[in-house]
């Protein structure tokens, strides 16, 4: 079937075929996910319109902005400044891929037992199928996790990488090396886009990311109503969308999103009874389209109320400080507030265990599913930690480790309702 | 049956049928690998003898050490610098472990899906099964593998843990920061041992620890001679002996040693026939008592001429400078010689390739073993690399993954075999 991007895929070197097929899976998955659900928010409309897009429009933006003389940035991680890109005048986007469509060629490069996330955009580049991994003129890669780091070095063999050490602990020399790759950077984007970045530019760029991070925090705080006023399936597309539309669009429209919520839990109304059980998740991010747990929780009577993970709080938690005026001090913001995210790579990670419990606290729920990526050994030897800390709290834990295939379902869905029952 | 040793075990508070149990398989696991081998050198009754003595007469000076006030400091790393150490008056002891008897105790606090090495030493602890643990009143860990790292977070609910952050790239914060870790941890073994290590004990230690590392690479440089002098199980044995010997008395033995192979050297004689195939190991450490896949080389018609490992030259490859004379200037030298290691925590480790390259010539093999412990990614994903070096040097690579279980033994050496007739 063609479809009005055709040309524009071709032009981008994808494998036409593949990529059709890829679309045509996530078309049936999303609709089986996500358009099946009753009494869903109007304002998901715009997600479920991104999403359809996810690699039309927005590419064609992306190669719109390039045609400008915009340069497109691609990441994997939270502990990039997006607010350099911006003030550089150029566009971020997410890459963190949530499907094994590229599986096979990934695994001609890295050992069968890496975890699916690294495997998903590896495979996506060898096999050509993420028009985002080629529009961008600048892949970002971070030290966060073994995996990665090694990644990296072979991801490098095929497009323009640049790499940031993400210190391990947080004490004044990781806070120093931290200041210094943020600074080199910083050096990079600007040789890469041509562009000088300025108080002004990021000055602005601060206010806009923190914009986007009150309007999740916003939309993260509704959730706290009972009964619950938007599946949990909902908010993790809305942080998984977060990562790659324009930033001020995406903002604007989950500000009325969040509206609408307001309006539902003014009137008592929720997307399941109020006697349903409320969980949470905590551990490894879900990207795109990596909705399977969500899914099988939320079709196992339960609901989630929150996602302490990258790809929820983890990203949003903390604001830059907006007061700096010079360069160094908006430096010095920014890396005083990435050193706060409470990512695995630290050790110790005792924060991490605080805002797990102050997060179950606050959203009330009966439990907790922790979720690892197969061989994702950071976030798999923090779940002992996270068990014992939530155990502290009188709170269960379920702790489940899986990839991106379909062939565990049955099985975690057992497992699942089991805890859900449990919990009751 | 009892030993000269029980009540010191009993006293270390060891599972004494256990470690009893541990011994004997040791002993017979050593006699069939070790003292079966023909023609070994009269200077490894020296190694004989102290590896018979590992958990006895070693752990007895190590308590008279204790008794005298001094303090036994254990590693897992040879980043640690023992310079520092010695030069507090501290023994310091390497844990690293080698054999899976604590692997069931492991497993109820770490993934199964973790290497064997990280099993071995939390499971030793957890199952009281190793005297040198015990004896310890500090363990240091460090940052060099998300597995460790984060196992030292649930070791230390065990033992006193003091964890070092290893940089993972080589650019000036790196240098700066390690140079902060260096001296955290010269205060906290000034702390732990009382002791105030002065310009001159420093100046003498790391004259000792040099003479260690000199005398262990004249005997990899003697291994260059055809025929081999000396079989592959013995100098890795050698290596892991000096990683808990006492330093002065293990370089004088090991000098002698190397007179010996001198003379044989010079007499043309070997420990196998001229035309054995030479191969080199490559990769992940191998601690005491993990003789398993040299022992499955060496039976396999080859013999091994090199260890490019933590527990090989990766440790002794590089000195440090003498000639500071302040504080400060050794502290630098020490800093700037432990930033050389090739560890595969660094992203790129393009060193690691060319030693590797210029290792193999230097010691003329026809093809290297890449050996990874199963769930190590660093190391895993190092091996696409080396054998693209390789490659490019027509040296022809095997990778073998594997842990400390005997299960796969016979499907290892049907692989050697294969690659030895290969490169035949």
């Amino acid at each position: 079937m063609s479809t009005p991007y055709d040309s524009m895929w071709e032009k981008l070197n994808l494998d036409l075929n593949a990529h059709a097929g890829l679309l045509q899976v996530l078309g049936k998955f999303y609709g089986d996910i996500y358009l099946s659900q009753s009494g869903r928010l109007r304002g998901m409309e715009y997600l479920d319109f991104v999403l359809s897009e996810v690699h039309g429009l927005r590419i064609k933006e992306l190669q719109d902005a390039k045609a400008h003389g915009k340069k497109v940035i691609g990441t994997f991680c939270v502990f990039v400044p997006e607010e350099i890109v911006l003030a550089a005048d150029a566009v971020q986007v997410g890459l963190c891929a949530g499907a094994e469509a590229g599986k096979d060629a990934a695994e001609k490069v890295l050992p069968r037992n890496t975890c699916a996330l690294i495997k998903s955009f590896v495979g996506f580049k060898l096999s050509r199928l993420c028009p985002f991994i080629e529009s961008c003129d600048l892949v970002v890669g971070e030290t966060t996790c073994d995996g990665k780091k090694k990644a990296y070095e072979i991801f490098a063999d095929y497009a323009p990488v640049h790499v940031m050490e993400i210190p391990q602990m947080k004490n004044a020399c990781d806070r120093e090396l931290w200041r210094a790759e943020v600074l080199r950077f910083k050096d990079t984007v600007e040789e890469a886009t041509g562009n000088t970045i300025t108080t002004a530019k990021l000055s602005e760029a601060i206010r806009l990311v923190n914009e986007k991070r009150r309007v999740l925090q916003r939309l993260n705080r509704l959730r706290a109503a009972s009964p619950v006023p938007i599946s949990g399936r909902d908010v993790l597309l809305v942080n998984q969308i977060s990562f790659y539309d324009d930033p001020v669009r995406f903002t604007a429209n989950i500000g009325k999103l969040c509206d609408e919520i307001e309006g539902r839990v003014r009137a008592g109304a929720g997307i399941t009874p109020k006697e349903t059980p409320r969980l949470m998740l905590s551990g490894c991010p879900m990207a795109v389209p990596n909705w399977k747990l969500p899914y099988i929780v939320e079709s196992s009577g339960a609901v989630i109320v929150g996602e302490e993970s990258c790809i929820g709080t983890r990203n949003i938690r903390d604001l830059v400080d907006e007061s700096g005026k010079s360069m160094n001090e908006m430096i010095d913001a920014l890396v005083d507030r990435y050193m706060r995210i409470d990512c695995a790579c630290f050790t110790p990670n005792t924060e991490r265990l605080e805002h797990i419990v102050e997060m179950a606290g606050d959203l009330k729920v009966s439990g907790v599913i922790h979720y690892g990526l197969s061989f994702c050994q950071p976030y798999a030897m923090e779940a002992y930690k996270v068990e014992k800390a939530l155990k502290s709290a009188d709170i269960p834990m379920l702790a489940i480790e899986t990839d991106y295939g379909m062939e565990d379902v049955e099985q975690l869905k057992t497992r699942v309702e089991a805890f859900v029952e449990m919990i009751r």
